[in-house]
């Protein structure tokens, strides 16, 4: 999920190469396989398939310097996917990351566009 | 053009109920009908169409206490668009949330991720 705040959204996203290796979905996606102790739950639990947790899951192990998530294969309660120490660093990073943001947004003080802002929106004019 | 640093890619937008009243992509419109004098000449220099970019600017209009954009109809020299006093404010309130961002994130360091982060990703793997 993104950071919101009032009015404010903000998104960081951190790229390797031309790949987001992490951003506020996969950040999303770690922190849920770390609850649900598997990939295909941990997806399930975000209303997404499979494959895409999978290639997510794949894209971050393939951007940084050791994988992110491991999966233990096997039959049994072992059967299941969690986060590596790497994984856990770069989870924690991000979230910190996204705090510094949202503290540095607040500091600065939005209360001059908020004050500028209507509540909602007028209704669309005709188009040109 | 969202803001980059690094690796780092930033977007921040402020939400009017469920519209972005401004967020990257409207600030560098205003800025684009500040130089270039219309909506149309603004548009196509950032390569969108008059209907695009129209739409973008009735968003604005629609979002603040007064109109960001005011056009001058008529035939002439004086045809055009430019920015309200409140479209000024709005833009560089906006700015200045970005600069406070961009700072934020620097000062707290994202060398320490950085560091993992491989140059380029490796290839994907076989698909599930």
């Amino acid at each position: 999920m993104m950071v919101r705040q009032g009015t404010l959204k903000l998104k960081a996203q951190l790229f390797c190469g031309d790949e987001p290796a992490i951003g506020p979905g996969k950040a999303d996606l770690l922190e849920a396989i770390d609850r649900e102790g598997s990939i295909s739950a941990a997806g399930r639990s975000m209303g997404m398939s499979y494959r895409r947790s999978w290639l997510l899951v794949d894209s971050m192990n393939r951007c940084w310097a050791e994988r992110l998530v491991e999966t233990t294969a096997g039959g049994g309660a072992s059967k299941g996917a969690r986060l590596t120490d790497c994984g856990r660093t770069v989870l924690d990073s991000y979230r910190a990351l996204e705090c510094r943001l949202a503290d540095a947004a607040a500091r600065g003080g939005l209360d001059g566009l908020n004050a500028l802002m209507r509540e909602q929106p007028l209704p669309p004019n005709a188009k040109p």
